[in-house]
């Protein structure tokens, strides 16, 4: 399973660097650049191997692959406008190699490569809408997160509906595109969309978790801008409605002495087993994605390939 | 024709105010301020009146119209963060009463919005990439306009290429919209974009010309900015081609005084022959425009209206 996937990496990687070569220098430059970034294209995997468990040409699903690769990769272009970071799968983000405008551009113009990428299809009459509800969810999920950088206390499930329109509607959306593609009936799309929407919440709680406690996280995005900027995790969150202060305390911390204070905040969140709940939570939603599985008349060794990468995930 | 526009001008700004009702504040807000402005609404009348042309039901048309409308607010919402702009249509930008994240996300959102409205058509399968091209087209006119700002010397074929794609593509694209809903052969689907076209570049060219020479113009948005960006108007590149030197001192000349530096800049387009030059090219545009309509088998009595409108343009 591995090797196909490395082999569809490779493959996802060199389509992308075709997408786009005749434009403006400006729009050109920046969108190759993004595009040549080491991401962990999962999402497009999901599109090819939620096809390829329906038993279509894996081959075929390379464009919706591709849309949905490039989806992501503009809301991580527009996402780091707004959280100034500077760093992006190890190379400087658009906004610091060129500027805060090139990257809006550059953004707006990958959406667009984004939905070319549909025409081909002959479903394409339904994967539009249901790309365009993706976007729109993304957007939310993105307003929702800025709304509660200014809130101190927010409720869980608040969280889970914002991560759950930030993160797991672009990955069900990732599993709806592969399947849509095939014909199957609508029943089993939905499925698979519920699948990749559990896949994704457990992602990014994994996300949330991996910030704080895995060393090696940070070394393709700046941490510290996140904390900061008053980011709200899973961990912050559990943290705040337990202590309220916490937020506040833990962004002091850091900013008088990074390493002693990530030191302190982990201790916290283990002591007070938010740590623990965390984790809880991510093997229970790749329990969830698998039941969903279950259900599904096919051979699934290839999506579960997505929930073992998740349990086995150190960056 | 006056009072048909007016009451679909009234209809197409009732149904933007129903798009977006639902979702986070920080969305849903902004939005709702961009659609409440007063533009002038050329875009969506224009798709609305191409239906009409072709004896389809204008009502049928109105979705299309918001679409295209969305579109072109889009652009605005993120243009206004480029450019710095603190007014639009007589109201504060978005980037300016809420912030520029703001404003991404809601620009984001609103392509979403814009793309949604389509979803009902039959043709929805046509709509989509033709939206799709007009949404690339804009970007890349976009990035060449900012290309220019740092260029001095740019050759007028080059300025008319970036105009056709900024302005001209998305007029173009309103029609072609509102002609592929009446299931007209994709002939006279071609004849109709390509009068948008024309109509976009009488239009944009004109816009360069009222920046200078009306003074209501400077009403509705800050000409300054645009000025002092060095931003590339067909009357500044002529004026460069005959006068290396003009831009740097007609920035010079209004960050001095701006009322007496743009008295000096008129009389030197005026003496140069380049608004002489400029009012040229919007009437042979224009009767290109009007030479596509009597090709086509129609009473196009309300496609005139645009020309017309545009004849009689104060601001």
């Amino acid at each position: 399973m591995k090797n196909i996937a490395k082999e569809y990496t490779y493959k996802i990687e060199n389509e992308l660097m075709d997408v786009y070569k005749l434009g403006p220098k400006l729009l050109v430059e920046p969108i190759n650049h993004v595009f040549s970034g080491r991401g962990k294209r999962i999402r497009p995997l999901l599109t090819l191997f939620t096809s390829k468990t329906l038993g279509y040409n894996i081959d075929e699903a390379l464009d919706a692959a591709i849309s949905i690769e490039i989806l992501h990769n503009f809301t991580l272009v527009h996402d780091d406008i707004m959280d100034k970071d500077k760093l992006r799968h190890g190379k400087e983000t658009v906004n610091t190699k060129w500027d805060n405008d090139i990257a809006l551009l550059a953004g707006d113009a990958m959406l667009a490569l984004a939905l070319k990428k549909l025409n081909t299809y002959s479903k394409n009459y339904l994967l539009f809408p249901t790309f365009t509800n993706g976007l729109l969810a993304v957007c939310e999920g993105q307003a929702l997160d800025k709304e509660f950088e200014n809130k101190s206390n927010i409720d869980i499930s608040e969280y889970l509906n914002m991560i759950d329109l930030k993160t797991g509607y672009l990955i069900g959306l990732a599993a709806e595109l592969g399947s849509i593609i095939t014909e199957v009936d609508n029943e089993k799309t939905i499925l698979l969309r519920n699948f990749g929407r559990k896949i994704g919440r457990a992602f990014q709680i994994q996300d949330d978790v991996l910030e704080i406690f895995s060393d090696t996280k940070t070394m393709g995005k700046s941490l510290k801008s996140d904390l900061l900027l008053g980011k709200k995790t899973f961990l912050m969150v559990k943290g705040e409605n337990y202590n309220p202060g916490f937020i506040q305390e833990a962004k002091d911390m850091i900013s008088k002495d990074y390493s002693s204070g990530i030191t302190k905040i982990r201790d916290i969140l283990i002591n007070n087993h938010i740590y623990e709940e965390a984790n809880y939570l991510i093997k229970s939603s790749l329990e969830d994605a698998n039941q969903i599985l279950s259900n599904l008349e096919y051979d699934t060794e290839y999506l579960k390939y997505f929930s073992n990468l998740i349990q086995n995930r150190k960056f």
